[in-house]
């Protein structure tokens, strides 16, 4: 049973998970899959995961019942994680441990295996392919929030072996968690203060001053601008912002999700070709699943390459050394032909 | 010139240096130095680095003047940075930058060359090798703060590939800052509250709690406390706590250097003997050098070693998954006998 413990320092919240030690990893040496024979996640292999969730046929049908037989001719899967961060039974609330507190690890963790293909990269995926990863990723969190319990629903893609991802398959996940984490709260009281002193919301604001000054933009099409923000904190961090303003992802039609898998790829492929040996991470920024809608928050994607790994200093003061301005690594993105959208 | 950019959202400040991207690398595949022949670092190169700001010589002598020269028979020397993130002159205060803020990269960014010996790691000095490491911190902080336009020093050492070092001669680095970064004034805010609400020093109880507990205590000695943080963030992260209350680190006397030396020397020790491979960083956590004293806070270090890849949903959250709980880690390194205090 995984437990939630808080830092008294910072109100930080820590999941100690000892059965994720267990999970196999491929890139460090352990015994996990290299190739479609012994891969979890490849067509054949359906019993060796938990029973799917949601399954997207080839032919467009869907089912979204617990399938635990072998299911042919599927081309997305949404399974629970055999390694949970969380899971779904515990006592609900904290305690206090001492002058500490914690909780049971309630919520879920669920693996969107992205693709039938082993080594079928996102960016090499069709947009109507890469839409689907989107679709489902709202259609899951609709679900999820049902549970009044569930306060905040992260969604996450780690690609490669700097971004921390265990198994090469393409895959991405969402963590259901009973609190909003510290790090998504201070970004929206920050962009609550700084609707209350400028008026308006602060990305709202940031795809405005970039449409003028474009030297940041890395792509643009009807539904959203991709930027390299002016504070970026790692060489060729890149953000995706819907142009129109929404608080909440899971709000998004599915006429939308088409334009974000087409920003997406073109994005990811343009990182893919200016730097070799890719690792990233891609994360959902969205509001709290059971907070109505605001006027100062703006949902949006981060994208973030490892190119080095985040040194000593940064881990002490969030205050972070980027080695590569922003216009410059819009400039080599821009550079990247191939994907130009 | 470094500049150093304010994010929007968060107030967090970000130092764009693209000069700090042509530093030699000996663990990228770069051109840097394998070995004490080409050794920036080692004894006769000491016209390749900048000239020295402080050197301890073999038999105790100290020379604070700038040495260009070379320098027989150093144990220590302190020089800045060939690629520093941040440098001495530059327009003081931010500038408006469309709707953004951002200021020049004032400050300095020196290194300490801990010893000689290529190849002497930090748990194989003398304790008093190691003590002259931390005197010299105290020296140099001591002697920075007297420039009122310097906020904040951070003193760090990253070890290992894995957690960012550029150059294998053991070196730790200071950076003085015209602002405290926003993770250091978060955690005194947080200590703040805590006292408020508690009445005392969140640290001082977190002496006394794990005194009394035992489990997640792996050394300790007249002057200090080290334990495994109750809701620690990653596996075999260790806090080290001075058992007086004291906010400012550079307070420090010559004789708590000793003990504190003693007390890093063992638990990196135990790190060593516990996990092969080993990466860490090493951060002082102290308050703001112009800051008067405060109850509330209470200088310490963190020790956090990096057994894997932080993924993308801690970076996107700030809530982090553990794999190892404390009572864990605090056992396995006690089972470390080489290195019992």
């Amino acid at each position: 049973m995984p437990e939630i413990r808080k830092d008294p320092v910072f109100g930080r919240w820590v999941i100690i998970a000892s059965e994720r030690g267990l999970r196999p990893n491929e890139f460090r040496g352990g015994p996990g899959p290299e190739n479609p024979y012994n891969c979890p996640f490849c067509p054949g292999h359906e019993s060796e995961t938990p029973p799917s969730i949601y399954t997207l046929y080839a032919d467009g049908a869907e089912n979204a019942k617990a399938q635990k037989q072998k299911e042919p001719d599927w081309r997305l899967r949404v399974v629970l994680n055999k390694y949970p961060a969380l899971v779904a039974r515990g006592r609900v609330g904290s305690v206090a441990d001492g002058m500490y507190d914690r909780m049971d690890g309630i919520g879920s963790h669920e693996v969107v295996i992205e693709t039938p293909c082993h080594d079928r990269q996102l960016e090499d995926m069709s947009v109507s392919g890469i839409a689907d990863i989107f679709k489902t990723f709202v259609l899951r969190v609709n679900e999820i929030k049902k549970d009044p319990g569930i306060k905040y629903v992260m969604i996450f893609k780690n690609f490669g072996r700097n971004a921390g991802a265990s198994l090469a398959h393409p895959h991405s996940q969402l963590i259901a968690m009973p609190m909003a984490p510290i790090r998504v709260v201070q970004e929206i009281d920050g962009a609550e203060a700084y609707r209350e002193e400028n008026g308006d919301c602060v990305f709202c604001d940031i795809l405005r001053q970039e449409t003028v000054y474009k030297k940041r933009v890395v792509g643009e099409n009807a539904g959203f601008l991709a930027i390299t923000p002016y504070a970026s904190r790692f060489s060729f961090e890149t953000w995706i912002l819907p142009k129109k303003h929404e608080s909440h992802f899971e709000n998004m039609p599915p006429e939308l999700a088409v334009d974000l898998a087409a920003i997406v790829k073109s994005t990811i492929g343009k990182l893919h070709v200016t730097m070799e040996d890719l690792s990233y991470n891609l994360i959902v920024h969205t509001m709290p699943v059971q907070d109505p809608a605001v006027e100062h928050y703006h949902w949006h994607i981060e994208l973030m390459p490892k190119l080095s790994l985040v040194a000593g200093f940064e881990w002490g003061t969030g205050f972070y050394i980027n080695t590569v301005s922003p216009e410059d690594a819009a400039w080599m993105l821009n550079s990247a032909k191939k994907y130009k959208l």
